[in-house]
């Protein structure tokens, strides 16, 4: 690992352990009579016991956690105390274990730091790195909320063009090699932010030599890569149009993995990638749990935040984790996460198929006019092609452009001269159509800021397209069946067929 | 309630609500089919229900709380999921009739919003109101990490004398009136942060009368107070030092709270008050869970933070308070509020009685010389005075002031011309000494900050003078009883008695 300590902000330099650390070592020593702590009295907790019953990873049986039997080490009340703000050791070790197993970073001395969940984890990232003014690198559609944080803090979006493998490096490289032309007198970008694996919004997953190029390029830049990976074991097979196979038969937890795009810290010789992992995805996001894997001076610097920001994540979650984890074992939670990349990809297979249901779905050659990727497939209606989007291989989302040339509304707003963003305009227009299905429009998603970015010519966008985001996590087969032809429907009418 | 928006930062002025909240209302409608949200489907989650044994506020019986049965409105599943970042509905509006039962807020329409603990809502606080380079008014001895939370981001300390009831308004005036003077191209400051009952470090509590006259002071010159307020319920009787009658019988709920100072709430006719409640004293600190009281407008702009910088504190924290706290009731949590207080009480007790067991106490009047409030205590060795102390009418501590003027160690020191801050180094001296009992320097509070500010000289404070802390949350009566004859035989060495 390498000295990465000029990448932290002032705020960042300036923190200092507490003085009560000194008196924890003496807390500690033998015999020791402490009238030196503050916390208040464990036999005063009114909670004692705690009993779960959580899912088997392996059959349909429930299980039962009981969060108070038999825990010498870890008593229910040490849950219930004020934390160290690391967390608790035992968990800690668990996802640095579960981290080394899985993720096998090539830095063999990362650490680790509980977070209370990955929004808040971007929050302290922004705050250790980031000052006012700077820009950051981000996927040219990114989630909303990390831009949301990072916005009243006095940070821009540097957009980094993307394509069906996420972001792209040809377009990463020139953003930096040009920054300074670009953008005069501006600081170049040192933060990169991505969700690499299922990216929120365009669902795309990015594979192990597109990641060595971004990673040789931000070795070359000296970026450091924020790896929000809240979907990583959420990444499938490809879609088959026109499967030959039934289902898979079911793979071991060594083929699983091994299935897996590999994290930026596999190929991180450097320490400058800090990978925000979370259970909200793979266990539930109210435990409102994650954890940071980074280079040991990162996570010492977003300690000292922590224990000034938000302390230990609430101790039940901890306690809860811990016990699953535990009863689990590693190879239980690797088959339980097994199990749930394969329920998602059933939802993502149910969409496309109700996408098949309602449109004829064909591959993007055979639309070269629509200049889309090899992987890219086109839903056409009576020979007019409405949407296009790239199978997603993770996550929950798929990412269409709707293409608009074809469509009579939209040729009139093209050729109306008062409309500033005639796609945006549409793109508003056909969303608030009451058709009583709901998509999430692309512009959500829109990292541009300024004046000069607003509309699709000024952002460089193509022309006559607009996005929307399809969600497969959260409705039944039914429900998208029915919310599929009711789009259908809409489009004939918008576009009458 | 006025309009006290002019006091927003930069940084909480440019927050705005996400574009996603448009989309929750149409998700609402009847028969809407959404492929709009990004959640994962709580069939997914491996935890289904959970049962908690916790104490009955009553008896000495245990009860026990299904988290998932028979919850319609609330379903164990949907403490699972994400919030909406203020928190589930019925827990606020539970925290909200409490509220306006308890601290009786003058602005009726208050609201309210969860926060994982005073810490985070303290950082949040700081966030949305100060600006780099700004002054914060504080108490001349404060929490430690509170400090800890502002330095890093640019502001300073601008501590403010206190006396047996904590923050002096005098003080205070003073303070601002001569800002301008003291302070040229500063500007003067708009926050005021304490821990106005058994403040932390002194243990001082403040009285209706001293709040009334620094609340007008507040309304002059236009400063919001925040009010960190986790020892509130935690407010004993005076102790008394021979005491005539025996153990008060029980009293009611009504009584009990009678006998509480008041929260500023009760006497904020501008909405310039924002309260940091938290269960974390009252219930167990690693449930990570509190809550704002606070104008509307201060609430809505917390919430667009709380959005991007942590969402909703822990689902299960969320469950397990609102499962107990409608199980017990309001006038249950009371009841264990008494008795909670009950426990504390005793345990001041004993802490002063293990001091009158190793040292004599004596009225403060009968030490004219040391200059002392009325209130104070002073425990002598051998006809000389060795510390004082207000004992405390709340909290966890004791705020000890050790007079020094009879030590030869001292007196060496004080006539050591290289020495700086002779009282610092007799008390690092002290406090070095291998005697197996500790407790906390009371330079740890010291909020003062600058080179010209750091001797008990250049601060302006008593000479020959050292506070050190005594907690009394955590330890038994016996381990009380051996720290301080601990203490005592350190004493009896170091003046040579």
């Amino acid at each position: 690992m390498i000295d990465l300590s000029h990448h932290l902000n002032i705020a960042s330099r300036s923190r200092h352990p507490s003085p009560l650390k000194k008196i924890i070592q003496f807390m500690a020593l033998d015999d020791m009579v402490s009238l030196a702590g503050g916390l208040p009295h464990p036999s005063l907790f009114p909670l004692h016991t705690s009993t779960i019953t959580a899912s088997s990873p392996c059959t349909k049986h429930q299980i039962k956690l009981d969060l108070s039997a038999g825990k010498a080490e870890n008593p229910f009340a040490s849950f219930l105390q004020y934390g160290s703000g690391a967390g608790n050791a035992q968990l800690r070790q668990w996802c640095r274990d579960f981290s080394q197993h899985v993720d096998r970073p090539l830095c063999e001395s990362f650490d680790i730091l509980l977070h209370p969940g990955n929004t808040n984890a971007w929050s302290k990232v922004v705050n250790l790195l980031c000052e006012r003014g700077e820009y950051i690198l981000c996927e040219e559609f990114t989630y909303p909320s990390a831009r949301a944080c990072w916005i009243p803090l006095g940070n821009y979006a540097a957009p980094v063009a993307m394509d069906a493998q996420g972001l792209r490096d040809d377009s990463l490289e020139s953003t930096l090699a040009g920054w300074e032309l670009n953008h005069p007198g501006i600081q170049r970008p040192h933060v990169l932010y991505l969700v690499s694996v299922g990216s929120n919004p365009t669902g795309a997953t990015m594979g192990v030599e597109r990641r060595r190029k971004i990673y040789e390029i931000c070795v070359r830049y000296d970026i450091i890569i924020v790896e929000d990976d809240p979907y990583f074991f959420l990444q499938f097979p490809e879609y088959e149009l026109n499967p030959k196979t039934t289902n898979d038969p079911s793979t071991s937890n060594e083929q699983f993995l091994a299935s897996l795009a590999p994290s930026f810290l596999q190929i991180d010789y450097q320490g400058r990638v800090i990978r925000l992992e979370s259970f909200s995805k793979t266990l539930a996001p109210g435990l409102r749990l994650g954890y940071f894997i980074a280079h040991p001076f990162f996570i010492q610097r977003l300690l000292l935040a922590t224990e000034v920001e938000t302390q230990d994540p609430s101790g039940l979650s901890q306690a809860v984790v811990l016990g699953l984890l535990q009863t689990w074992g590693l190879d239980g939670y690797l088959t339980w996460l097994q199990s749930l990349r394969d329920e998602y990809q059933a939802r993502r297979d149910w969409m496309i198929r109700a996408f098949q249901h309602e449109f004829t779905l064909v591959p993007g050659s055979q639309h070269p006019d629509l200049d889309v990727a090899d992987s890219t497939l086109v839903a056409v209606l009576d020979a007019v092609p409405i949407f296009s989007f790239v199978p997603p291989t993770g996550g929950m989302f798929i990412w269409a452009q709707f293409h608009l040339h074809a469509n009579p509304t939209f040729q009139k707003m093209r050729h109306d001269q008062s409309l500033e963003d005639p796609e945006e305009c549409f793109a508003e227009h056909l969303w608030e159509i009451p058709s009583k299905v709901l998509l999430t429009p692309g512009s959500y998603y829109h990292p541009w800021q300024g004046e000069d970015k607003v509309t699709t010519q000024t952002r460089g966008a193509k022309p006559a397209v607009t996005n929307f985001r399809f969600s497969f996590s959260m409705t039944t087969r039914e429900e998208m069946g029915r919310g599929i032809s009711r789009l259908a429907k809409v489009v004939r009418a918008s576009w009458e067929l």
